[in-house]
């Protein structure tokens, strides 16, 4: 039965790392004492052992050790070997290029459908959709396939903003980035704002967090759903 | 000798579809009666037909006639017996897909090198560089390649946008963007602002425009190049 926490950040402005998530991750690591951090999406080239100390920092104040998944023989130990996973955010090519090259995108895949505790934020969070085709991220590095875990039935786009009332920039809005992927895909995209985040409990997936999240769907407008409700698709 | 007209975006605010460019474009099309127009990028999804109509009303204005590169019997004729070319904007990830698809990577790139006349805008543009991985767009399909045209010795970020000043937004900004790009790559990028186009006369290349361009070095501190100056990079 999957047990995921997946989040749009990190960080919510004004606040430390992981800070907002912290009531909802004693839940998800409840059973757990050492959680395996998978550092490949490296935010702005820092090394894993760097990545992995930010992540340690934040989830010491739930009382909880973190393990760095580059520290074990094979990255596939370290994913049969570990308790619980959380993958931190960074650019999303890099880190779908890594699982891959690592060989861990399918073994990450079955830990997490046999029920491993997953904490996804930002890009590891867009690694629990159908594909990574969401992202917001620049293509620094060309991964094997756009594939990801398929963990949710669908794609997510973490950070999502609204336009800019009265902007007049020329480049698409990131709405207009979703419609775009939806002349050429059927999978549905949804939309989560900094704040929110996704408890996933088996097949059910609940919005969390104060603000509502914005659903697309090809060929359907696009709209809102409330904090607290399950995420739904019109199709 | 190369003969390009690299715009970072068809339309500025307030204005038509190209109609910033026309003096210039007046210039580069000079001894051309008909520009064979590259739809590929489809922005919106609307189709080829469609997207052509609107580089035809577009360059009428200049007295040129346009037609579409899917109204040749294959791409590569088109390419061929083509007297200019201009290729718009709309999804990079789609047009570079549809140029491999269609086998003329290769043709345009010789097209540029032995002095087409070459028009591009946003994704158009992008593809003048060495790879597409300094795009904003949404990878919302998977190209065989990253690689691109390599008409230019760097690679183009259109729609350059600057950090918005105390925005409380987590997502990575551009230059923040730019900088992961060269955590694991080394071609230069050059920003390219909303009204500004690259004049590429053989291997000099000038920017246009009342803007100034930011340039991204690895490892060097990125600066402005004023416009009518030509663009060079530190390293």
């Amino acid at each position: 039965m999957k047990n995921m926490v997946v989040a749009s950040t990190s960080t919510v402005h004004g606040s430390g790392y992981l800070e907002y998530l912290l009531p909802a991750l004693e839940k998800l690591f409840e059973n757990v004492d050492t959680v395996t951090f998978i550092p490949y999406a490296r935010p702005g080239g820092i090394d894993h052992d760097a990545y992995t100390a930010i992540a340690a920092k934040g989830l010491a104040a739930i009382g909880k050790k973190v393990r760095g998944l580059h520290t074990y023989q094979t990255a596939e130990e370290g994913v049969l070997r570990a308790e619980a996973l959380f993958t931190g955010g960074g650019n999303t090519f890099l880190l779908v290029h890594e699982l891959y090259r690592n060989g861990v995108m399918e073994v990450l895949r079955k830990a997490i459908y046999r029920g491993l505790p997953y904490l996804g934020t930002s890009a590891g969070s867009n690694i629990t959709g159908l594909s990574m085709q969401t992202t917001n991220d620049m293509p620094i590095i060309y991964p094997p396939s756009f594939k990801t875990l398929g963990a949710l039935p669908f794609n997510l786009n973490p950070h999502y903003l609204d336009p800019v009332k009265g902007s007049t920039h020329m480049g698409e809005t990131r709405e207009t980035r979703i419609k775009e992927f939806h002349t050429i895909n059927h999978i549905p995209v949804v939309g989560l704002r900094e704040g929110s985040w996704l408890e996933v409990k088996g097949d059910d997936v609940y919005l969390r967090g104060d603000l509502t999240a914005r659903i697309f769907e090809k060929d359907v407008a696009p709209f809102e759903t409330e904090p607290g409700k399950k995420i739904y698709f019109e199709s």
